[in-house]
């Protein structure tokens, strides 16, 4: 087990009604935010009048920048910089979900720092974040509770991980009735990107941080179980708060401490994003059955037998490949049900761009997987997903 | 699910080294501390001289308070009190287990407090509490994490929870090597208390928070696969670290977020402690086997399947009744296996003091557990473990 350092600074109001907390907790830090949002779905669910009435009720001002776009752009984020400079604003509050809440975090970011924001955010350099503060309306990214943020350029066509520890929201307020409206498909590609932020943290050779690991399962345990419930019946308050709490968890450290992770499979599905504007989850989705069969070996084969056994109750007597082909099966098998796609041609992707990608997806970090990963590896990984 | 508010303050340093991280951390709030420990064990394993070097080396003032207890009692408070009254002390550093931090934390809240501290203690009554700093010597109480102690009076036979949000430790340093040489009795009291709350947020009436219900079956697994571990090879690294970090995750909230936590056990142990002065794990070891067995009925059996199914890996085929009290025996088995008692006999206690002691046991909050205890229950539950 790697030595870690623990530091949650998030505050987590959870459930309904919740949201009453939120104007005091702005309130410590500013009295006057820049309102974050995407689509409009935020006025359907409710999340967006609470918002608002919360902000009037404690003489909060603010300013909005709405239609952030799923994988949110560089463009948004300039846009809320100026909103920001010109209002003098002391905050930012997101009311969405993953891509709103990462366009926040960078516009918080940018604003106290010279230079030209898809410079900062390539190189991760912020000199001073405003706080950022979150009403989450989709269980997937776990932004709601971490430090990073992937924001998408599209005259580059790229897709850029960035960051800074002052970036992990102040406060969060996680009502899962708020995700009652969130379609199926969403739901389903929200529960993929949570199990794929777990099998990141899971899926490594380094197996002796045995108790994070067991969370790891539990987590999968839940998306499987809670994922299909939530599709099936939307309204469902211990499905919806269950994989709420499940996002918030797969990605905000818990399951990383003591051990060195990876995250294979998001840099080579954030050029499928990059290059075609797919859903995330999506994306992993179709990739990471791909992956598992492709990383599964000798050496790794242990690791699955675990996964299967443990998450997918395979009988223990069956020989382990069987066993680990068993569980990438029904992991294949669980993001079918969930009505995901799982070839790149569902979605309208060639092999047009796939040495491009597999150039961009390279990341050092593969290391700590399995097996380290080549280029020429990841564009198999794509064409096995063809 | 019901609704949570998630805060956890304390600053984790994790590891082998991590000490190093102390004296900065401490500097940012004080510049002088009472330096907390109990019998002189940290004086041979290493967690003494590495703490003291830290002190001298960032020029932090510091007065020792030795001698605390194993059940600490209420006059090494008043003492620590007045050494940080005398010498104007800014922050309370506790080397040690659980009971050294729980004095420190008290010492903490009574320094800026007016009051005779037995009185604050039962009043939970603090107006400001100095920061509290650990490190930590002995996987067991959790209370590195959490807000939470417990102090003895033997002139009155009691033994009294308190705590502060205030209390929380500022910072924690768990180095699992300070572990290596806790003897085989104190591995397994401290494993078996580990275990007893984890016992006590898993086994309630309410299951809608299915995923925090999963952690709890993996820091179970974790108790059973490492504390034998730990007690065979003292010096295992990765037993240690892991049974150190299911330490603070039993009782830092992560169980309790989204369910109501009654800790029924808990209460009927401290009455043996507060009359015997026994070890609370091993007198946790004592009763739970039979506080399970008191409890389980139509109402609570299911819940029981799920441990004996999911951690004890029981035959799913047999009958529910039959499944829970294969359950029950395993885990007095796995108590048995770590060397702890199973009668109260065998800790010389008989039942002069079980009207009293169950008098004192009674908690309102037991209507949460599987079925509410009277002090009749609780008395039979004294009388089936001699």
């Amino acid at each position: 087990m790697q030595n870690f350092d623990y530091s949650i600074r998030t505050t987590l109001h959870f459930g309904k009604g919740q949201i009453e907390k939120l104007g005091q907790e702005i309130k410590k830090h500013s009295d006057s935010v820049l309102l974050v949002y995407g689509g409009g779905s935020v006025k359907k669910n409710g999340a967006y009048d609470d918002t608002v009435n919360q902000l009037k009720e404690h003489g909060i001002r603010f300013v909005e920048l709405s239609g952030v776009d799923p994988n949110p752009k560089i463009s948004s984020v300039r846009e809320g910089v100026r909103l920001c400079r010109e209002n003098k604003l002391g905050a930012v509050l997101a009311v969405g979900g993953g891509s709103v809440i990462d366009c926040s975090k960078v516009i918080a970011g940018c604003v106290g720092t010279d230079g030209e924001p898809w410079n900062l955010v390539k190189q991760a350099h912020y000199d001073k974040v405003l706080p950022v503060f979150c009403v989450l309306t989709i269980s997937a990214t776990g932004s709601e509770m971490n430090l990073g943020a992937v924001i998408s350029n599209p005259e580059t066509k790229q897709k850029v991980g960035t960051g800074h520890p002052d970036m992990v929201p102040v406060c969060s307020i996680l009502n899962p009735t708020y995700t009652f409206s969130v379609s199926k498909k969403q739901t389903a590609a929200g529960t993929a990107d949570i199990m794929s932020h777990t099998f990141e943290s899971y899926l490594t050779v380094d197996q002796s941080a045995y108790m994070v690991d067991k969370f790891a399962e539990g987590i999968l345990k839940t998306c499987i179980k809670y994922g299909m419930i939530a599709i099936n019946e939307p309204q469902n308050y211990e499905a919806r708060a269950n994989l709420m709490w499940a996002s918030s968890n797969a990605l905000n450290g818990t399951l990383c401490m003591g051990k060195a992770v990876p995250f294979s499979v998001h840099e080579i599905e954030h050029q499928l994003s990059a290059y075609y504007d797919i859903t995330h989850g999506v994306g992993l989705a179709i990739l990471t059955p791909n992956w598992m069969k492709y990383v599964l070996n000798d050496k790794t084969v242990s690791r699955f037998v675990e996964y299967g056994v443990n998450v997918w109750d395979i009988d223990k007597s069956l020989s382990p490949f069987e066993i680990a082909e068993l569980a990438i099966q029904k992991t294949r098998g669980c993001f079918n049900n969930m009505g995901l796609p799982a070839t790149l041609g569902e979605v309208g992707i060639d092999d047009q761009y796939f040495d491009e990608m597999a150039e961009k997806a390279y990341n050092p970090g593969y290391q700590y997987t399995f097996q380290p990963l080549t280029k020429a590896d990841i564009k198999k990984i794509y064409r096995m997903s063809l």
